[in-house]
C-alpha cells in the first residue's frame, strides 16, 4: 500500500467513525429532548454499544499501521495541508485512545456514571459528604489517565489536552492572574457606582409560545439555518452538531424571566453556526471537526455577548421585542431595557453569572482543581477552600454547598481540564470580535442597526468555521487576529462598556 | 462449548442485535418526525451504516456454527419452549438472510431506493411509464430472492414466508375466494340501501390541539402507557417500538375531517400496546418480537374497527366529543354520529376504504402480484389488468394510474406478499374478539360503556402480547380461539353490523 493508499484508506475509516458517532449524537438529542421517561434504560444499552463500537473502530491497531505508513512521506510535510493536519489529529485521537488501558476506561465510565447520579442528589440535598468519596475516585482516576497519556510538568497538562492541545498550565496560569488582577477592581467599582439598572423590566409575564417565537426569529436574522436544524425544549440547554445538514439547539423557557431563553437561544445558535459551516465535505475527518473547545465557546459567547448584550443589536430588535410582549415592556425605555440586560452583580452561580464576572468564577475552579490533581488539595477539605476563595474574589459568603462548590457536573463527569475553556472563549470572542471591528470600522454596528449580520457571519466563515481543525487554537487566533491570544481585547471591551454604563471610569 | 453455552452465546449475539436495530428504529421515527430537511443526506449514510453493521452480525457465519451446536439437542426439543421457539426463529431469519447473495441484497437495497423516488414521483404526475421499468426491475430482483430462499409451488410463498411465516398462496387464495363471493354481494346491498349515513358530520372544523388532546385521551383510555411512548406529527403515520419503554406512535391531523387523525391513533396505539406489552426480559430474541404482521395488523384492526367503531365505545366517549367540539357536533344526535364513522361506500383508495371494502382491495392487490410474480402478468400490462378487476370489484372506473396501479408504495420497496398480512389482520382481528365475546359476554360491552378497556386489554396480553414469537399465527390463533383461522367470525360481524344499520339483512 503506498503513503497516498493508507492515507485513502484513513479517510474512509474516519468518515466512518463519524457517521457512527453521529448516530449516537442524535440518540443523545432525543434522550434530552423527547425521550420518554421509561425509556431510559434502553437508551442507556444504545449509547454503551454505540461507544464500544466507536472505541473499537478508533483504537483498531490497523490504524496505528496505516498512520505510521503515512507519516514522515511528503503526503504529510505540510502541516497545515489537508492530509498533514489530519493526519496530527488522528494521532492525536489514536495515542490517547490507546494509551488509556482498558480498564481504566471502563472504570472511569462506570465511576463517572455513578459520580452523575449522586451528584445530582448530593446536589439537590445539598450533602457534599455524600459526594466526596466518588469525586476521591474522580480524581485518583484522572491522575491515573494523565499518568497513562504522559506530560509534562502538572498532570492537569495531559487533561486540558483533550479539549484545548497545546495549552499549558503555565500558560492558564499567567492568563489568569492577569485577568483577576485586573476583573476584580473593576467588579468593586461597578458595584459601589451609584447608577445601577432595574433588573425587574425583564421579571415579567413572557409567554412562551411568543419567547419561542421572538428567539426563533432572531437566531434566523443572526444565520441559523432551520433549514438544516431545529430549536426544542430541554432541562440543560445543548446545542449539537450530527453533521451536515442536521444541528439541533435546545432552550428552557422561564415564563416570569427573559433572560433566560433568548441569551441561552443565542448562546447555543453562536455554537451551531459554527457546526453547521464547518467544510461538509470534510465531514467526519478532523477538517471537519471545530478547532477546540474554547474556539467552540467563543463563537456562542460572541453572539451572545458581543453582539447580542451589544447597543446596536437592540437598536433593531428592541422595537420588535415591544410588539412582541406589549404588555411586559409598555413603559419601560429602550436604555434601560438594555441596561438591565447588562446589569453587572457578584452572584453565586457560574451559569447565571454576567460576562464582568463569569472568570472570575472560572479562576476559581481552575485553581481548585489544579489543587485536586495535584494532590495539594484533598477533596475532603474542597468545600472550605472553595468558600475561603470565593469571598476573597467576590466578596460574597457562600451559603451552602448546593450553591457553592456543588453547584456544577463537570467534575463528577471527569471533566477537569474543561473550565478554562469557558474563560478561553471569552477571551477569543473578544480579540476576534476587535479584529472584525478593526476591519470594518462603524459599517459592523452600522449592519447590526440594520438586522444585519451577514459581514460578521462572513468573516468568521472565513477566519474560523471554515478551517476546521486545520489549525491548533493558538495558530487561528494569530491568523485571524494578527496576534497570539491576550486578555487585553476582552479588558479593553470590559472596562468601555462598563465604564460607560455605570459611569465607572 | 455445550450445548447450554452456545445457546447463551446465540441469546448475547441476538440482543446485542435488537439493541444495534433499535438505535436504526429511533433513527427512522426521527426522520419521520422531527429531522430537518437538509439532514437527509446525513439520515441516509447513517441508516445504510446501521444497516450493515446489522447484517454484518446477522449473517456472522459463527452464529450458523452455534445454531448448529445447538440444534437437535434437548435443549429444543420442545419447539414451543424458549429454546425451542427462539433457535427455531433464529434459524429461519440466519438462513435468509445468508441464502441470499450479497449482490442481490444490494441490488435490492439500490433499485428499492430509486424505485421509491421515481414512484413517488409518477403518482404525482399520474405517469405510470416512468414506473414501468422499476417496477419490472422490482419483480425481477424478487423473483431471484424467492429463488435464493427456496420455494415449494409458487416463488410467493418465499416471500410472504418474511411476513406471515408458514402462510401459503394456496391457504390465501382460498381465503380470499371465500371473502369476496361473501363481499361484493353485501357491499351491493349496502350501496342500494335507502338509509344511508351523513357523513358531512365529521366534515366540519376541528382545531389541531383539540383533535391532538382528544386522541391522546383516547389512546390513554384504552392503554397506552404514555410513560414510554410520545405521540407526534408525521405525513405517513406509523407505530415503530424501539424497545422496552420506548414506543412512538404518529399521526397527521387534518383540520377539516374528524376520522384521519383520530382513527389513525387508535390503529396506532393498538400496534403500540402490542409493543409496550411485549416480554421486556426477552428484548432482542424472537420471543421478545410480535409474531407475524398478520397478528400485530390484528391488533391496530382491532382496536380502531372492533372496538373504537362500536356503539359502546361512542356511548361512552361521544358526550366527551361533544364537550371538545361543541360547535362541530351540536346539533349531531349520538346515532347519526355513529352510522357516519361507519359509512360502507366503495371508493378508490384503499387506505381510505371502510370495513367492508377493504378487503376487496387487498384481493385486488393479491391477485395481481401473484400474477407479476409468477410472470403471467406484465408489468406494462398492469393499468388495464388493475382497471378490468377494479371496475369488476367495486362497480367502479378508475379515472386515473395515480388513483389505480399507482396509489401504494409497497411494490416500489420490494414489498411484494406484504398486502395479505392486511386482510389476515382482519380476519384474526375478528375470530380474537369473537372468542372474547364469548368468554366475557354482555360484561365487555358494558366496560366499554364505562371506558373501561382493561379487561378486553388483560385477554389480549395473555393470549397474545405475552407470547412474542413462541408460537406461529396459526398456533397463537388456535390456542387463543379455539380454532384455525377462518372468515366466518369476520363475515358474520360484517353481516350483523351492517345489516342492522343499513337495514339490508
Amino acid at each position: 500500500m503506498t503513503a497516498a493508499e493508507s492515507y485513502s484508506e484513513l479517510l474512509r475509516r474516519s468518515k466512518a467513525l463519524g457517521v457512527l458517532n453521529s448516530c449516537a449524537a442524535a440518540l443523545g438529542w432525543d434522550h434530552q429532548t423527547y425521550m420518554p421517561a421509561k425509556g431510559a434504560a434502553l437508551r442507556g444499552e444504545q449509547m454503551a454499544l454505540l461507544a464500544a463500537l466507536s472505541h473499537q473502530k478508533l483504537t483498531d491497531p490497523k490504524n496505528g499501521e496505516l498512520l505510521a505508513a503515512v507519516e514522515g512521506t511528503d503526503l504529510v510535510t505540510d502541516p497545515e495541508s489537508d492530509a498533514g493536519a489530519n493526519v496530527r489529529e488522528w494521532r492525536r485521537g489514536y495515542d490517547r485512545a490507546t494509551k488509556i488501558p482498558q480498564a481504566l476506561v471502563e472504570e472511569l465510565a462506570r465511576v463517572t456514571t455513578q459520580a452523575q447520579q449522586v451528584w445530582e442528589q448530593a446536589k439537590k440535598k445539598n450533602d457534599y459528604a455524600s459526594f466526596r468519596p466518588l469525586l476521591e475516585q474522580v480524581v485518583k482516576l484522572k491522575r491515573d489517565e494523565a499518568a497513562a497519556v504522559g506530560f509534562n510538568d502538572h498532570p492537569y497538562n495531559a487533561l486540558i489536552e483533550e479539549y484545548e492541545p497545546g495549552t499549558t498550565v503555565a500558560e492558564l496560569k499567567v492568563l489568569f492572574a492577569g485577568l483577576t488582577a485586573e476583573l476584580a477592581p473593576l467588579v468593586k467599582k461597578i458595584v459601589a457606582a451609584p447608577k445601577q439598572p432595574d433588573k425587574g423590566v425583564l421579571e415579567r409575564d413572557f409567554p412562551i409560545d411568543r419567547q419561542k417565537m421572538f428567539a426563533e426569529a432572531a437566531a434566523a436574522a443572526i444565520g441559523f439555518d432551520f433549514a438544516g436544524g431545529r430549536l426544542d425544549t430541554t432541562a440543560h440547554p445543548f446545542c449539537s452538531g450530527f453533521g451536515p445538514g442536521d444541528c439541533r439547539i435546545t432552550t428552557r423557557y422561564n415564563p416570569k424571566f427573559f433572560n433566560e431563553a433568548f441569551f441561552g437561544v443565542l448562546h447555543e445558535t453562536g455554537h451551531a453556526m459554527y457546526e453547521q459551516n464547518l467544510p461538509a465535505k470534510h465531514f467526519g475527518t478532523p477538517l471537519g471537526v471545530a478547532c477546540s473547545f474554547g474556539i467552540h465557546e467563543s463563537q456562542s459567547r460572541l453572539w451572545e455577548n458581543q453582539v447580542g448584550r451589544g447597543r446596536p443589536f437592540w437598536e433593531h430588535f428592541f422595537p420588535r421585542l415591544k410588539q412582541t410582549f406589549p404588555a411586559a415592556f409598555a413603559d419601560v425605555a429602550p436604555e434601560s431595557f438594555y441596561f438591565a440586560v447588562n446589569e453587572v452583580k457578584p452572584s453565586l452561580i457560574r451559569v447565571e453569572a454576567d460576562e464582568a464576572t463569569y472568570n472570575l468564577h472560572i479562576a476559581l475552579r481552575f485553581e481548585l482543581e489544579l489543587a485536586l490533581l495535584s494532590g495539594d488539595l484533598k477533596p475532603a477539605d474542597l468545600p472550605g477552600a472553595w468558600n475561603d476563595r470565593f469571598e476573597a474574589l467576590f466578596g460574597l459568603r457562600v451559603p451552602d454547598d448546593a450553591r457553592g462548590c456543588l453547584q456544577d457536573i463537570h467534575w463528577s463527569f471527569g471533566g477537569i481540564g474543561y473550565f478554562p475553556t469557558y474563560t478561553l472563549g471569552n477571551l477569543y470572542a473578544a480579540q476576534l470580535m476587535d479584529a472584525v471591528r478593526r476591519e470594518f470600522g462603524p459599517a459592523l454596528d452600522d449592519d447590526f442597526r440594520r438586522g444585519d449580520f451577514s459581514r460578521l457571519k462572513g468573516w468568521l466563515n472565513q477566519n474560523v468555521y471554515a478551517h476546521g481543525q486545520r489549525f491548533r487554537a493558538g495558530e487561528l487566533c494569530r491568523r485571524a487576529t494578527g496576534a497570539p491570544l491576550s486578555p487585553k481585547p476582552f479588558l479593553s471591551y470590559l472596562n468601555e462598556k462598563f465604564g460607560a454604563l455605570y459611569g465607572v471610569c
